[in-house]
């Protein structure tokens, strides 16, 4: 994606160092965070510095790799950087992929471990460009598109996952228009989605989560495209916290729904969604909220009554069958366990 | 209701001044608003200092009666002035509810004006409490409830409509946790309900508006309690934006969705809820937010990136086929024209 003239991809590797867009900076920022060892790449994961399913495997393959670099062939450090990388974030399943495959390259050699996290990242923008393909196809002249959350770019290394058809379709020279749900509470729609198409000149607005039935039962949304944190071995899929409710309502008004995710956020060890770990995230995200003030300044500011708690769930599993497609790099499939299993072998 | 020991209705008439508690100023300051004319208390409904269709009901009467005082005589004066609030807030049915009562009692003379809008504020008083005894009796030991916005005391003269069975049946020593909607984009739920919540003693906590479907279908919400602003003949109703998501959410996991509201919310002119106004209101509620700093200073932030734009439509009509029943001042009425109707001739 270019920014300011030039190309970036949303994280990557540089010597020892991963180099991150800082993902809390933006909208009101465009800034590039340094992660200079495994630790650091781990607590840039964990505070969203880097975030999006795709772009969270991405980064977990160089902390990986940056764990062999530093680990001067210490397997008890490499075991516990192992662990410390899977701990950051414990639903997304990109995360684990990555890092297993980094791992194990790494028993042959550290530049083995270095070239698979590369490889993994430049697969990463592959499946993308290929999910923008397949997904092109579903995107009518004239579609109007819900998203949740952010599976653009920011989300993925380049292209992203439910935004990469879009991206394709605009670029086509469809006429599209996005509604980009906000959702809270870290808003990644009003922040990042609407940074993205802004900056892809693509027409959209921003809607409070709470107007999903009612564009729906006006008539306004054609379809909708989310991305995926984790998909069971049956097709039920783990995203972002408000998916599950956008996917029932969806359902009532016969509005097709499709996941866009490449393979490697497929789970084949869980039979079906109801073990898929849901991260719980701090309360303090839901309780306050940071932004720039007419000057730009930035204010960390109370959202809620004092002495008020919050749950912050960041995650819904979604059941396959209120899912109307996969959009993968492999093509569309239907969620059932068959297709999904069809392509467990080529991975 | 009870704030810093000494008891407060959400407004009030005292002499030709209405006061009514900011709700803007809310949940960071207690502040008594004053509106000396007809026109500034229509000022205060339309940037919602005074918000909630009883409250805004009791408001509009005010007024309405503030305008006869103001008139000196001058019909043309009455007519403008009629036609100003009406033209506020308007999906609220009790708004034209009010206003029409207190445009009547007018005809006879400004004493029967003014005593009309406080008759109508202490039947908002009457009726809240009856919800609240009826209400009561659907919440068992140990409910969990759910609920959106603020239909609580503060969108009501006092008690309020979806929280008066719950402060009743709290009272009672009911053992109940509340999940309060954030209810974005206003945050009313973060902010009055649990504001209100929090000053009453009920156990409660904030969700995020997109954590419905998490909730539900986790099975730790047993009802659910909404208010309402415009009720068509049939039932279809129209509340806050996201209510009809919450409904079509909660028939899809076998919850008791319920309305609570007066009879003077029933818009009997409304065959069903096709024709209810739908306020569109300023994308600004969407795109920034207002609160405190750690020290207290209140900022105004943007909470979205720069050049999008965002739709804030402040209702949803969900069709009377997903709620359970209404809670009324005359008791629960299950959603269907005729039992609706038989209460038409009492007004």
């Amino acid at each position: 994606m270019i920014v300011n003239g030039s190309h970036y991809r949303t994280n990557w590797l540089k010597g020892s160092t991963v180099f991150m867009i800082d993902q809390n900076a933006l909208p009101f920022e465009f800034r590039i965070h340094e992660a200079r060892t495994c630790s650091e790449t781990c607590d840039a994961i964990r505070t969203m510095i880097t975030r999006g399913a795709g772009a969270i495997g991405a980064a977990a393959g160089f902390a990986m790799a940056q764990a062999y670099l530093e680990s001067g062939g210490d397997q008890q450090f490499i075991e516990k950087a192992k662990n410390g990388i899977e701990s950051t974030r414990p639903t997304a399943h990109n995360l684990f992929y990555a890092v297993e495959k980094v791992y194990k390259a790494g028993k042959t050699s550290v530049e083995m471990a270095l070239k698979e996290a590369q490889r993994l990242a430049d697969e990463n923008v592959t499946d993308a460009e290929l999910i923008a393909g397949y997904g092109n196809e579903l995107i009518k002249n004239n579609s109007r598109i819900l998203t949740h959350c952010n599976a653009g770019w920011l989300g993925f290394v380049d292209w992203g996952s439910a935004l990469a058809p879009v991206y394709k379709a605009h670029r086509d020279g469809k006429n599209i228009f996005v509604y980009a749900d906000e959702t809270r509470p870290r808003s990644q729609g009003a922040r990042l989605t609407a940074w993205e198409l802004v900056n892809e000149g693509v027409p959209h607005t921003i809607v409070p989560d709470n107007a999903g039935a009612y564009l729906m039962s006006k008539g306004i949304i054609d379809l909708i495209i989310v991305g995926a944190d984790r998909i069971a071995a049956n097709g039920d899929t783990a995203n972002k916290i408000g998916t599950f409710e956008k996917a029932i309502v969806a359902r009532e008004f016969g509005i097709p729904f499709y996941i866009a995710a490449p393979f490697s956020t497929v789970d084949f060890s869980l039979a079906d969604g109801r073990d898929i770990p849901i991260e719980e995230r701090s309360q303090e995200e839901v309780l306050y909220i940071t932004g720039p003030d007419e000057f730009g300044k930035i204010h960390r500011i109370r959202t809620a009554a004092y002495n008020s708690t919050a749950l912050n769930p960041a995650f819904d599993v979604t059941p396959a069958e209120y899912i109307t497609a996969f959009i993968t790099e492999k093509g569309i499939i239907r969620p059932n366990n068959a297709d999904l299993s069809r392509f467990k072998s080529n991975r």
